[in-house]
C-alpha cells in the first residue's frame, strides 16, 4: 500500500484495464479488508464488473468476505445474476444469507437460481424467516449424529472431514433421533475424554437448551447470556435440528440493529447511504424524509401564525422563539434517548408509563426551573424588562417539563402502538415541543403584552 | 413470574425483610436475566445492600452476571468495598475488568484492594490498558505451554484440569519458549489428530498471528476480519505472552461504543443514565449538556436580533425562520450520519475533506432547489406575495447547500483535530445552520423589504 497510498484505486484501474489477474491478486493481498472496502467502493461500476469477472469466483469471494454486508450487496447486485452466483456459492453461508437479505426479493431470488440447487436451499431456508430471527441468523455448519453412533465413529468422522470442519466454529456435536428430532448435545472437548466404545445416547446430556426459528433476536440473546453457551441448537416446530446460532451473530445482529437507530436518529431512512451511490438515488433517499419533516415543520410552525399580532408588538420574542424550541427539543430528546435504552436492557416494561411519567416530570421541573431561570436572566440582562424575562423563563420551564415527560413517554406509547420508537420518536417529539414552545411564549406575552411591547 | 407478574420487587422486598436465603435464591432461579435486572433496578439502595449481603458472594456474583455493566458497577459501587471484592471475585475474570472500568479509579481500587491478590493482580493488568484496547479487552482464560512439552502431556493437563477448563472458551493451545515469549500456536482440535509422543515445538504453527496490548480496537477487528480466527493472543513489547482476545469481546466493544454515541447524539453524555439514579444526580448531568447547549442557542439567535427591524417590518417571515434552520439542521445531520458511517467503515479517510465537500454540495444543491421550490411555494399559497415565496425559497435553498456541504466536512475536520466527531458534530452544525438560515432569511428579506412588508 505505501507505493501507491494516495490513490490506490488508480494503480487498480490500470491493472484491470491490462486484464493482469496475478497482479491483481497481489495487489489485493497486500490490502487490509478495510482497505479493499475503500477501493472497491471508489472503482466505477463498469471497472468493478470487470474486475470481478476476471477473478476466479473463489478470489472474488475473498474479497467479497472482506467488506461489510451492505456494500457487498450493492456489488453483487451490479454483476449478472450468473456471475453473482458462482461468486455468492464460494461465500461462508451466513455471509450469504446476510448479503442477500439485504437485497430486494427478487434480485436475491435470481442470484440463488443461479447457485447450485444444494447450497442456494441453505441460504433459501434461512432467508424464508424474517430478519433477527434465529431461522434468519442460524448457520448449517454443525455436526450432528444419530444417538446410536458410537464416539469411536465419531472420533473417525472428525478425522476423515477434518478438512470440511476444519472451517466450522465446532463447540458441540448434536444428537438426533432417527427422525432428525434433538435429543442431546455433547462438548467436543469431552470426546478426549471418553470411552471409543461409548454410545452417544449413553454419554450425551440430555434435553440441550434450544431455541425455536422463529425466536426473535431478543430472545435468543436472552438465552445465550441466561445459559452461558457457545452456541444455541435451532429446531422446528417438530424439534427437528435446522442449524446452529453462535453468539458473535448474535451480538453483530444486535450492532447492526444499534447502527440503524443510530442511523433513523440521524434521518437516513433507507438503509444504509454509501457516497458511492448514484447521486439521483442519495438525494431521493434523503428527500423522502426531509419532505415528510417540511410537514411537520409547518405544522409547528402555524402556531405562530396565528399570534402574528402579538409577536409584531413585541418583536423581541422572536429572537426567543428558537430558543426556546430548541432547548426544550434537546431536553426532550435526552428523555427519549433514555426511554429508549431503558427499554433495550429490560430495566422498562413497556406497560410503565405512569412510572415514566413521575420520574421525568419530577426531573422536568427541575431542569425546567433552572433553564427558565438562566435564559430569563439573560433576556433581563439584554433588555432589562422584567415582564419579557418573567415570560421568556416561565416558557421555558413549562415546555421544558412538557418536552422532558412527553419525550420520556413517547417510546413506551409507540411500542404499544407497535411503531418503532427509534424510527418516529425525534421527529414527533420536535413537532410538539416545537408548537408548544411557540404557544407558550407567544400566549404568556400576549397576556402581558402592554409590559412587554415596544 | 406469572404469580406475581405485575410488581415482582414487591414480594422481593418482602422476602429481603425476613431474610428467607433460600426463598430468595428460588426467586431469582424463576427469572430471566432482563427480570434480574428489572427487580434488582427497582430495589431501594438499602434494600438491595441487605440481599446482596445475605446471599453467599457465589450466588451475588450470579445475579451481577445477568445485568449490565453499567448497572453492575452501580450496585457494587453502593455496597462496602469488602462485600464488593468478595463478590467481584466470583465473577468471571472479563467481567471484573468490564464493572470496574465503569467506576472511578479510586473506587475501582478499593474493591481491588479486598480481593484476593492473585485475582486482583489479573485484573488490574486489563485495567492498566486504556479502554478498547487489547490489554483492556483480554482475558487470561487461555492455555500455554512449553515448546518442549508433548501431545501427550497437554493431554495429561487437559483431563487432570477439566472441571477448571470447561469454563474457558478454548479454541487454540498456545505454544511458548523459555521467556514466555509466543512461539507458536495449535488448533486444540489438531490434538485428537497428532501422535502422543509429538512435541509441541514440532507440530506447532510458528509465528501465530498476534496484536500488541496496545492495539485499538478497531485495529483487533480488522486482524479478526482479516484472518478469521476464534481467539487472537496479546503481546507486549517484548512477545512475552499477556492473555487472549476472543471475537465476542471485540463485537461487544465496538456495541458499547455505538450505543455510546447513540446516546451522546441524544444529550447524553456522562454515561448510562437509569430512572433509579437519584434524581439529582439525573437532572444534573442532563443539565450540565444543556448549558452549553444555551450559549450555543444564544450566539445563533443574536443574528435575529440584529435584524429586528427588518421583522418587525415583515411579520411573516417570523414564521419561517425556525422552518428554515430546523429543516436545514436535519439534511446536515443527514451528512454527519453519512460521514460518521463510511469513516467507521474505512470507506473515507479522514483526509479526504474535498472528496466529501464535493459529493455533499451537488447533492445540497439539488435537495436545496428541491426543498426551497416546495416551501416556496406553500408561502406563496399562504401569502401570495412572490417575493416573500423567493426570499424563503432562496433562503432554505442556500441554507440547506450550507448545512449538508458543512455537516459532511465536520466529522473529517473534528478527527484531524483529534475530538470525537459523534460527540460534537450536532450541536455545532445546528448552531451554523441556524445562524445562517436566520442571517439569509432575514438579509434576502432586507434587500428586497418594500416588496414584502406589511
Amino acid at each position: 500500500m505505501t507505493t501507491f497510498a494516495d490513490k490506490p484505486w488508480e494503480h487498480l484501474e490500470a491493472l484491470i484495464e491490462a486484464g493482469r489477474v496475478k497482479d491483481l491478486l497481489d495487489f489485493f493481498e497486500s490490502l487490509s479488508p478495510q482497505e479493499t472496502a475503500l477501493v472497491l467502493s471508489r472503482l466505477d461500476e463498469g471497472d468493478r464488473t470487470t474486475l470481478l469477472t476476471l477473478l476466479s469466483p473463489n478470489d472474488a469471494a475473498d474479497l467479497i468476505e472482506d467488506i461489510s454486508d451492505e456494500q457487498a450487496a450493492l456489488i453483487l447486485g451490479e454483476l449478472p445474476a450468473s456471475d453473482a452466483g458462482r461468486i455468492a456459492d464460494e461465500l461462508p453461508s451466513e455471509q450469504v444469507v446476510d448479503v442477500l437479505g439485504e437485497l430486494d426479493t427478487s434480485e436475491a431470488e435470481e442470484i440463488l437460481q443461479s447457485m447450485p440447487a444444494d447450497s442456494a436451499e441453505v441460504a433459501r431456508t434461512s432467508l424464508n424467516y424474517p430478519k433477527d430471527t434465529a431461522g434468519n441468523l442460524m448457520i448449517a455448519d454443525f455436526l450432528a449424529y444419530q444417538e446410536d453412533t458410537s464416539i469411536g465413529e465419531v472420533n473417525r468422522d472428525l478425522q476423515d472431514n477434518q478438512e470440511v470442519y476444519r472451517t466450522y466454529n465446532i463447540q458441540y456435536i448434536y444428537v438426533v433421533d432417527s427422525k432428525n428430532c434433538l435429543v442431546g448435545v455433547m462438548r467436543i472437548h469431552d470426546l478426549l475424554f471418553s470411552s471409543h466404545t461409548s454410545l452417544l445416547r449413553d454419554v450425551m446430556i440430555r434435553n440441550p437448551y434450544r431455541v425455536s426459528a422463529d425466536a426473535a433476536l431478543d430472545e435468543v440473546s436472552e438465552e445465550f447470556s441466561q445459559h452461558s453457551l457457545l452456541a444455541l441448537p435451532v429446531v422446528d416446530s417438530d424439534n427437528a435440528l435446522l442449524g446452529i446460532v453462535l453468539p458473535l451473530a448474535v451480538e453483530e445482529a444486535k450492532s447492526k440493529r444499534t447502527v440503524k437507530h443510530f442511523l433513523w436518529l440521524s434521518g437516513i431512512i433507507g438503509g444504509e447511504e454509501f457516497r458511492s451511490m448514484p447521486l439521483v438515488k442519495r438525494s431521493g433517499r434523503r428527500l423522502s424524509w426531509l419532505t415528510l419533516n417540511i410537514v411537520l415543520n409547518i405544522i409547528a410552525a402555524s402556531v405562530i401564525a396565528l399570534y402574528q399580532d402579538t409577536l409584531a408588538a413585541a418583536i423581541t420574542l422572536a429572537v426567543f422563539l428558537p430558543m426556546v424550541s430548541d432547548m426544550s427539543g434537546c431536553s426532550g430528546n435526552q428523555a427519549v434517548a433514555v426511554s429508549l435504552r431503558e427499554l433495550a436492557l429490560g430495566l422498562l416494561r413497556p406497560g410503565e408509563i405512569l412510572r415514566v411519567a413521575f420520574k421525568e416530570s419530577t426531573l422536568g421541573l427541575i431542569n425546567g426551573i433552572v433553564l427558565g431561570i438562566l435564559l430569563g436572566f439573560v433576556a433581563y440582562l439584554w433588555k432589562g424588562n422584567l415582564f419579557l424575562s418573567l415570560v421568556i423563563g416561565a416558557a421555558l420551564a413549562g415546555n421544558t417539563l412538557v418536552a422532558v415527560t412527553f419525550g420520556g413517554m413517547l417510546p413506551l406509547v409507540l411500542k404499544k402502538l407497535k411503531i418503532d420508537p427509534a424510527l418516529v420518536s425525534s421527529p414527533l417529539l420536535t413537532t410538539v415541543t416545537d408548537m408548544c414552545g411557540f404557544f407558550l411564549v407567544l400566549s404568556l406575552a400576549s397576556a402581558v403584552l402592554p409590559r412587554i411591547s415596544g
